[in-house]
């Protein structure tokens, strides 16, 4: 057996592409990879797959069966100290006899963090904490957001001309952009815990807000679309209409409204399959955003939100602070000044108020172009 | 002395890169070099630095002296066979005994192509056309534009919101790009012939539309901004105030309008320092943009032309098929649906409708992004 030398980073970096196989499919758990090495060797490894079974951790060690004594193991995640559906990972790992666990983050539950850690320590464990903690955290930003703030992480999507238009005067906007860069949505959806829309995008496009298998190119995509992300329909006034498409598809269909709505017409929406969520009413009348969010994130344990959108509500979340992350997809066309904007955002009138992003990423998806952006 | 095996296109790339520091002081003329090679050994180069000043063929026939006889001349355009302020360049290549030439591209003049090609030729010298074609071409857009099809090429510059707009809606715009992107814009202007706008920009702007030195950031920026682009502003209605600040910058200023108008006016203008030049009405009584395009190739000599405008006559022109390229100056930043748009483009109500673009390049500038395109 010859001696390999690597970096504990590369150990990390190994978990994390591990854990990166339970992108699709962990919800509304993290994705977390885990790493046996001893001697410089490999010897075991294990990623968390879906909710119900196994964590990372339990599959490394089944896989490194009695060489687990004495060695490293890195984890993604901060092992779990509580029963769960599978035990408390940081006592598998006691049990084990492994003798040191790098973690690149700590659970992002201020009210548990630090307890897996201090457990294996007690048990005399050296533990090692943050290696590729960044990375670690980019992996996991609905789970961190939920935990750490009571609230997800909303990625906003948007399919945009060059000159910022989503859509034709009349609302017609299909197709701006191409193929390659509607399978890019799919798989947001995919990797979503929710999808959020408005009541208007529902009329008007009828979208089914689904994610299709075969428009995912990925492996095991019929596997990843039998979970179906949570849509939730934004509609204050109760104007979703019973005939939608979405009522009809695969998984649940929450409709979003304020109190004190028609109860005819909700017992109408809910015989044709949707839920009803009725929230205190906030400015003007319209959904709580806010309070939206932190329902979805303490009773639907929504990790990551998809936001499908167009400008008014697009607008009015990133108004609200509420936007984390923008994906635009950007087609090579010009659709025109009376073409509709990409945001609203109502009373913005001199360059001082404007709204900076931070662009973290441009790259070329089929035709089209897509940004990734944060506001600034 | 050692023999050295280059590839030819590596010498007409190095006659491609002598060209290229003409880019901002030939105009009129197009920007040329020439490499002078014999026994795979460089003997002479030069480059066309300033209209009356020589030649590219002649600087470097100059540099090689006798070891001009028996080389090879690598040429980014047929040489001239005209006799204009400095003599034809083909039969100084004769006569100094060039033994064969390589051209990139032929004269885009179609009355003139061919001719010094054949002059060559006739003097028993091997040409060969066509090595680096498209490089050459895409050195001299303008004066291809202007020699090809009596046009300037006409070159649309927008600064613009990630959201496509590009002033609030009260016209307020400074700044929305950063320092970066405004030095690139003085280069965009420093290597055009005439900058092109309209007369609401001016008004609302009072903008000077000249070449700052001290923004060019570059080598012999004072000789650059020695020359002025010609500024045209088009102004159907003569509304153009005296006390415009371009009418008070070194370099002229000519007012396109259409005929018809306030003699009266006309001569404030003109006494002010501008120069008006009108036109027969075009649609809508509007200065008709492609007459005003083809006068400025034939009696002004403009190869490239920026185009730095609002949105109506920036849609204008888009709509008339007179844009050829257009630098987007993206800034990460959002101004909202309220604030001003790319392009007008009324009329354009349906998908079917819409313009394709082909994005060309895309490419960070200090904190904002420039992207290249052509109306597809």
């Amino acid at each position: 057996m010859t001696t390999v030398t690597r970096y504990p980073e590369s150990w990390m970096a190994r978990a994390l592409v591990l854990a990166r196989r339970g992108l699709y499919t962990t919800d509304p758990n993290p994705r977390v990879g885990c790493v046996l090495v001893k001697d410089g060797h490999q010897v075991g490894e294990g990623w968390h797959e879906r909710a119900g079974e196994p964590h990372a951790e339990v599959h490394a060690l089944r896989a490194a069966g009695e060489a687990a004594r004495g060695a490293t193991a890195y984890v993604t995640l901060e092992p779990c100290s509580h029963h769960g559906r599978t035990g408390p990972c940081a006592e598998a790992l006691v049990k084990a006899g492994v003798a040191r666990v790098v973690v690149a983050m700590r659970d992002p539950n201020p009210l548990v963090a630090g307890r897996g850690i201090a457990l294996l320590r007690e048990a005399g464990i050296e533990v090692e904490v943050g290696l590729l903690e960044e990375q670690a955290l980019a992996l996991n930003p609905g789970f961190v957001s939920r935990m750490a703030r009571g609230r997800p992480f909303v990625r906003l999507k948007m399919a945009m001309s060059l000159d910022g238009r989503t859509a034709m005067r009349s609302g017609e906007s299909q197709w701006i952009t191409g193929p390659r860069a509607r399978c890019e949505v799919q798989r947001l959806r995919a990797r979503s815990s929710a999808v959020i829309t408005g009541v208007e995008s529902v009329i008007f496009d009828n979208s089914r807000l689904t994610v299709r298998a075969e428009q995912l190119e990925l492996p095991g995509a019929e596997g990843i679309a039998a979970r179906q992300p949570l849509r939730v329909v934004v509609d204050s006034q109760l104007r979703l209409p019973e005939a939608a498409a979405c009522l009809r598809e695969p998984g649940r269909t929450l409709v979003a409204t304020v109190e004190g709505h028609d109860e005819e017409r909700r017992q109408r929406l809910e015989a044709a399959g949707a839920e009803v969520l009725a929230l205190p009413a906030g400015d003007g009348g319209r959904v709580d955003l806010a309070a939206l969010l932190a329902r979805l994130a303490a009773r639907e344990d929504v990790n990551e939100a998809l936001l499908e959108t167009g400008a008014t509500l697009a607008g009015a979340m990133l108004d609200a602070g509420l936007v984390d992350e923008m994906q635009l997809f950007v087609a090579p066309t010009l659709l025109g000044g009376e073409a509709r904007p990409l945001f609203a955002l109502p009373g913005l009138e001199t360059m001082a108020e404007q709204k900076p992003l931070e662009i973290l990423d441009i790259r070329a998806v089929g035709r089209d172009w897509r940004i990734t952006a944060r506001p600034g």
